[in-house]
């Protein structure tokens, strides 16, 4: 018996960068962004038949609980949890965990970001499939890579060693090496050599051993997670996690555990990946493509413009001679950025609400 | 007796270059583009107490009489011309001087444009006052010049000649020569030499002296408009304007007569005038300055961003790293135009149509 396979879905994020279309009252994972459904509901919807929605898990921030329920009901609500504050990506996982090990221990989980762009879903199926397998048979901690397409400094890259087996077409690497977001002249480096792929963020590994590697690498951490896993279950559970989460150190499971760990794998994950983190990004994927190299979403005419990316919801959008612009409207807001500078929309935000725009954020 | 000082305000132009807060319902001259009151009403209002509202005739186009008759009650809905169609500046000051002529051909008439901006109403009164006197002295043509500030190639240019006179500080030129939109090398010997104005569009002259003129320079206009002349005042007047003005000649009353005319003299309009044609036109007297260039009117924060000319009337604009942009948010319609090419917006508006967006525009 190989244990249960849970799904832990990570939907805290603010998702500011999507700016106008995201707020505080609906970030990123919550959205449609691409395609009907929210990335958020794709994100469960892909899992369909592999892992039960009973045990899949959603961990969310303060006040975001009921959106999860609403959009994807076939999560029990007892399965989606709320950090009282984020803490980033270690404590989420250690949190989550703790929950599982009340289930099943030698379970396997699968940890997802619920905003991610997957345009294989079949593909996907068979990579996590493989990644489950190879997380029952040991002691591993899995991640899924992503072959990367250009010297990107936003992402942390997973350096790929020997190849331990292969399943089908699918080879399962051992990861020598994880370097988080590095300088330019290393990212061009990294590319170069072919020997290093993107973190996608998707982590496969039994729940016994990321706990077990928490304890080894955090032991802050597991000490206030096993605090909280003490009263799971009880009447003590939401005041257990209201009072001892917000204390628990703040750092990334890459950081933390990955970066530290030596019984890491990594699988190439050619399935169709985008972490959708900026309007570029989204528009690689929405609206109608001109000859010009601009992307529209929503009505509108550019004339003589270049490199556009204009998403409209309710307003008729005419531009004339620019380039390079992302030009976003939404429920009485507007966003004009240059495309170079759209990871930078979150300063935008801060100074909507400096400025006391509080209702436009 | 002097005869009647009347106003004939030509208000019929489509003010396409201010999409998306001018629209086809409601061109520039009525909007309150600068100040609450709309263009057509300061037009009318900086006349009070020297122009009987009852001696003041409107020109406008086919369709906008009841905006006239709304907006300036005070000038009778019988001296409110439609225009069936567009004719150019000649045809329809000549369509007035006919009705003028039935009132009193020794009458003096200032042609005035319904949408410019004027900064010292004052100072413009007696300039004008003096171009009344002037013209009710002879048989002058007289305009009002504008001391250039720069090599503007879209105005015209009047040289002026000797002094004919001086009252008070005002001198009254002679002047030598139109020239319609020079090239940019001439604008550039104009502005240098110190002897040109831009032509203001604003006219003086006797009734009787214009319509003289326009037979003798325009003879078949002049034919045109005396089968209209004739049935001024009797019930085939409204028959004889719609079968004869669209076939008159499409010419301006500065191609037509003015440059071809040698009784034309030229007063020195020094009373802060614009003929706000343009976005970037209308920021240099509205909206706050922030210290970045950026000028905005409505709700909205501009980072990293300059030379911006913003106006919002319901979105919250948020802009990041943009240079010289024109953007322009109303009533379900939004502009982003490159500044510098704020005239061809005219283009855009065709643009729209032509994609189909009728009521966009």
């Amino acid at each position: 018996m190989a244990g249960v396979i849970f799904a832990v879905i990570l939907a805290g994020g603010g998702g500011e960068r999507f700016w106008p279309v995201s707020s505080k009252e609906r970030p990123k994972q919550f959205l449609s962004l691409i395609g009907e459904q929210t990335m958020l509901q794709q994100t469960v919807g892909r899992l369909a038949g592999f892992v039960d929605p009973r045990d899949t898990y959603v961990i969310t921030a303060r006040g975001y609980g009921s959106l999860v329920n609403e959009q994807v009901p076939e999560v029990p609500a007892a399965n989606v949890i709320e950090e009282p504050c984020g803490r980033d990506t270690a404590a989420a996982v250690g949190l989550a965990a703790a929950y599982l090990a009340h289930r099943d221990p030698e379970g396997v989980m699968a940890v997802l970001p619920a905003d991610h762009y997957i345009a294989d879903t079949a593909r996907f199926r068979r990579v996590l499939e493989t990644a489950v397998e190879t997380a029952q048979s040991g002691e591993w901690l899995v991640t899924l890579g992503i072959t990367p397409t250009r010297p990107e400094t936003g992402y942390g890259y997973v350096q790929r060693g020997e190849v331990l087996r292969t399943v089908g077409s699918l080879a399962v690497y051992r990861a020598l090496r994880f370097t988080e977001k590095p300088d330019g002249m290393k990212a061009r480096r990294f590319l170069a050599s072919g020997k290093y792929f993107w973190n996608s963020g998707i982590f496969i590994w039994r729940v016994k051993v990321i706990r077990r590697l928490l304890e080894e690498h955090l032991p802050e951490l597991a000490r206030g997670l096993a605090q909280i896993g003490g009263a799971i279950g009880t009447e003590k559970e939401a005041d257990a996690i209201a009072s001892v989460y917000p204390s628990l150190p703040r750092i990334s499971i890459d950081y933390g555990v990955m970066e530290r760990a030596r019984n890491v794998l990594v699988l190439p994950a050619d399935f169709g990946w985008d972490d959708v983190g900026t309007w570029p990004a989204w528009a690689r994927y929405s609206g109608r493509q001109d000859g010009q190299g601009n992307v529209i979403e929503g009505a509108g005419v550019l004339l003589e413009s270049s490199g556009c990316v204009v998403r409209a919801s309710n307003h008729v959008v005419a531009a004339l001679g620019v380039r390079d612009l992302v030009i976003v409207e939404e429920d009485g807001r507007l966003l004009v950025c240059a495309k170079e500078r759209a990871q930078e929309i979150k300063r935008l935000v801060a100074a909507l609400k400096e400025a006391g725009y509080n209702d436009a954020v």
